[in-house]
C-alpha cells in the first residue's frame, strides 16, 4: 500500500491508502476515537470505532509511530477536508514515555533551556521545524544566486595551523603532537581561491571563542561566504549582495512559503538600491538623534537599531549599507579608501537595524600586505601560506560573509539566535 | 568598457573589449610580442606591436595580473580564433617573484609536496582547476537529487560533548574551561533529525584522528550525508542511494563538460539495478578467487579491488552494492538482519573497487539501543541527548554518507585523495 502524506489526505478520498507519522493526540469520545497523525507535510484526523481498537489505541503514548491504513472519507463533523477512517494499525515504535510537553498545541511555551535541552523532541513541532524550513531555503537561495553568477562552491579547511585573523577568539585543538586552531571564518582561503576561480563561494562551520553569553552569540555557526575578483571597488560587492540577498528571499517565499505562512512572517523590503550611509555620515545621524556625540570607531548594537528604524522611516527599507568604517574597526586585510585616510572600503548591511553581513574590498598587492602587517606589529611569518597568493598576482576583489542564524533569526523575529540553532554551542552548552 | 572573457573572444571579432586576468606566458618574435592571458574560462592571445609596449611586456612576470583594452581579430597566423590586438595595458597587480614552476604547460609534474605546499599558486593550473569544478557539480548533484525528494537540508554541530561514535579517534578542543571533540560523522545529528523533518541531509566538514599517512586517508574530509525514515529496509536505502548517484553524475555531465573533457575523465557505468552481493557471498567470491579462505569480518582494500574488478566484468558496472556486513564490523546503532543472525541491513557502495559510500538501516527503538550499547558494553550516559530521539519515536529509518574526496578522486583517476583536496590536512600538514 502507497504511503500517503497526510496535506494530501483529500486528493484520495474513497480510496484505501496507508498514512505513517507520529502520534499528535488522542480524543476519546462515546463509541469513537479521533487521533491527529502528524507527518512530514501536516496532520490528518483518523477515526477508530472498533471498541478494541479503541483501547489499543487510548493505551499509547503520544509520539508513537504508527502506519495506518484504511478508507479516506470526507470528514464526518462536515469541515471541508478528508479523514481515514477504520485503519488496520501497525505501531513501528511506541514512545517510551510520555513527551514532558504537547506537542500538538498551536505554540510551545517553554523555558529557552528546557526547548534546547529537549531538542530533538521540540524540534518537532510544526513552528519549530518552520526556523529551519526557512534556513534550508535561504542557504539555497545564496548557493543558487552565486552559482547564477559563475560562482564555483568551494571547501576550505576549518582545522588551521595558526590563530591569525581575530587574535585571541579561537579554539585550540589538540591536533597529533601538536595544537591545531579552529577556523574563525573562510577569510583566508576564499580570497586565495579568488587567485584560482576568480568567483567562490562557500557554505560551512565558522568557530569563535568568544566568552559572551549574550542572545546574539553562538560559538558555531554557519557563514555563507563568498568572494571575487575584478571588482572596480567595494561598491562591485555591495551590488553583488544585493543580488544574493533578492535571491535568498526569493527561496524562502518559493520554497518556505508554508513555514513564512505559520509563522507570519513579515517578509522584508529589499528596495532595488538600498540606502546608504558612510560611515561618517551614519556619525552625524546617530549624534543628531541622540543630541550628543557618540563612539567613533564603530557602531553599537543600539546604533544600528536606531539606524535600521531610521532606514525605515525615510526609505521604507529594511535594509542599510553603512560603508567606510574606519581602519581601526577593521581587519588587516579590509582596501582603505584612497580617498579618506583612515577609513576604508569595508562595509556591513544592516537587516532591520542588525548587523547581517560584513564586506568589503580587500588589499591585493602583496607589498600592500606586508605594509598592513607591519603596520599592526603582525609577523608575516603565519601568514605564508595567505601571502603566497599575492606575491604571484591577485586581481581587485572582495566579498561577504553573513550569518545564516542571524539572517533566519531576525527575519523570523527570534528573541535568541539559539532558536534560530538546531543545536546551538555556548559557553555552557555542548549537548545534545 | 565591459569585460569580456577569453573564451568568448571569438564572439566579439571587429569590436573593442576588455580582457583581465593572468599572464600566462609571453612570447617575444621580430617587432611582436604575443601574450597568453588565462582567466576562468579559458586563455587567449593577445598581439602587442608597439616597440614601448613591448619592452614593457618583456619585464612582466609571469602570473602578474592585466587589464587589456583592444581590439578583437581573427587570429593572424590562420587558425581558427581571434585575438586581441595592439591593445592598452594596465597592470592590476604585479608579480612580485617569477612562480617556481610554468603554469602554462599542458601538466604540472610537481613532487606531491610541492604541489601542496604551493596550493594557492598550482591550483591555477587548469587541470587543477578541473579537479574542484567536479568537485562543486558531484556536490550540486548531491544536493539538487535529494531536495528533489524533498529532504531538507541541516547544519549539525562539528563541536560534540563526548568522543562516542568512533572510540579513539577524535580531536579534542579545549573549549573554555573543558575538552570538547570534533564531530567525526553528523551520525547521531541526522538520525535525531529524522523525528523532525523525516528526510534530510547535510553536507559539511568530518574530522578523523587516524594517525595514518596513507593515500586514502583525510583528517579532514568533506561527507556528504543522507538519512530518512520510513523506509522498508536497507534497501530502500539503496534505491535512493542510486538515485543521488546517478544525479550526481548527471550533474557533472552538465555542469562540468570542460573539466571533464581536459582530463579526460571516463564516465562510469552505473546500471539501472546496481549489482549487489550479500557479504557472505562477497567472501565466497573472494575465496574462489584466491583459492583460499580470506578475512571474514570486513573486506581489505585489496578484497574491495577484487570485487570491483569482478562487478565490472560481469555486469559492466563501475558500482558494486555490498549487503549485510557482520554485526562486528559496524556501529552499535546499524540494524541487525532479523533473518540472519550476526549479520546487519548495513551496507557499503564500491565505486571502481573502492569503498565510496557506507549506509544502512538503523535501530528505531529505544529498547534496541539500549540492549546494543550494553551488548558492546557502552554506557548509556553519554549517548543520553541521542537517546532522547528514540524514546519519544522514532520511524524505521536508514542513510548513507558519501566521501566527497573519495568520489572525485576514483572518478578522476587521482592516485591520492590529498590532489582531490584543495588543502588537505594529514599526519604533518596543516598549512596553507
Amino acid at each position: 500500500m502507497r504511503r500517503v502524506l497526510a496535506a494530501a489526505l483529500d486528493e484520495h478520498v474513497g480510496e484505501e491508502v496507508t498514512l505513517q507519522g507520529w502520534l499528535s493526540q488522542v480524543r476519546r469520545l462515546r463509541g469513537v476515537a479521533f487521533l491527529i497523525l502528524r507527518d512530514r507535510s501536516g496532520t490528518a484526523q483518523v477515526v477508530v470505532r472498533d471498541p478494541g481498537e479503541i483501547e489499543r489505541v487510548s493505551d499509547l503514548r503520544h509520539e508513537s509511530v504508527l502506519s495506518l491504513t484504511g478508507r479516506v472519507a470526507p470528514r464526518g463533523d462536515g469541515r471541508p477536508g478528508a479523514e481515514l477512517v477504520d485503519p488496520a494499525l501497525e505501531v513501528l515504535a511506541a514512545a517510551s514515555e510520555p513527551p514532558p510537553f504537547d506537542l500538538f498545541r498551536p505554540t510551545l511555551e517553554l523555558p529557552l533551556p528546557t526547548l534546547l535541552d529537549y531538542a530533538p523532541l521540540s524540534l518537532r513541532h510544526p513552528r519549530r521545524r518552520a526556523v529551519f524550513e526557512i534556513a534550508a531555503a535561504l542557504a539555497h537561495g545564496f548557493r543558487e544566486s552565486l552559482r547564477h553568477l559563475e560562482f564555483v562552491e568551494i571547501h576550505t579547511p576549518k582545522l588551521v595551523a595558526a590563530a591569525t585573523e581575530g587574535g585571541a577568539n579561537v579554539f585550540p585543538v589538540g591536533y597529533f603532537d601538536r595544537t591545531a586552531y579552529l577556523a574563525q571564518s573562510p577569510q583566508f582561503y576564499k580570497q586565495m581561491m579568488v587567485g584560482v576561480f576568480e568567483r567562490v563561494f562557500e557554505v560551512g562551520p565558522v568557530f569563535r571563542a568568544e566568552p559572551h553569553d549574550t542572545p546574539r552569540h553562538l560559538n558555531e555557526y554557519v557563514s555563507l561566504d563568498a568572494e571575487f575578483g575584478f571588482i572596480d571597488d567595494h561598491r562591485t560587492v555591495m551590488v553583488v549582495l544585493r543580488t544574493v540577498m533578492a535571491g535568498m528571499l526569493d527561496a524562502v517565499r518559493d520554497e518556505a512559503a508554508r513555514a513564512l505562512a505559520l509563522l507570519e512572517v513579515p517578509m522584508p523590503a529589499l528596495p532595488d538600491s538600498v540606502p546608504t550611509l558612510h560611515f561618517t555620515e551614519a556619525q552625524r545621524l546617530l549624534q543628531e538623534m541622540r543630541g550628543e556625540p557618540g563612539p567613533s570607531e564603530d557602531l553599537a548594537p543600539a546604533d544600528e537599531l536606531a539606524l535600521g528604524a531610521w532606514a525605515k522611516k525615510e526609505f521604507g527599507s529594511d535594509f542599510l549599507f553603512v560603508e567606510g568604517y574606519p581602519a581601526s574597526a577593521r581587519p588587516f586585510y579590509t582596501h582603505p579608501d584612497p580617498s579618506r585616510p583612515g577609513y576604508t572600503l569595508g562595509f556591513d548591511l544592516l537587516f532591520r537595524g542588525l548587523e547581517l553581513v560584513t564586506g568589503g574590498q580587500r588589499l591585493h598587492r602583496y607589498e600592500d600586505y606586508l605594509a598592513a602587517l607591519r603596520q599592526r606589529g603582525l609577523d608575516p611569518g603565519p601568514f605564508s601560506g595567505y601571502l603566497q597568493a599575492f606575491r604571484y598576482g591577485m586581481p581587485p576583489h572582495g566579498g561577504f560573509a553573513i550569518g545564516l542564524e542571524r539572517f533566519v533569526g531576525r527575519l523570523i523575529g527570534l528573541k535568541n539566535l539559539r532558536e534560530a540553532t538546531l543545536f546551538p554551542r555556548d559557553l555552557s552548552r555542548l549537548d545534545p
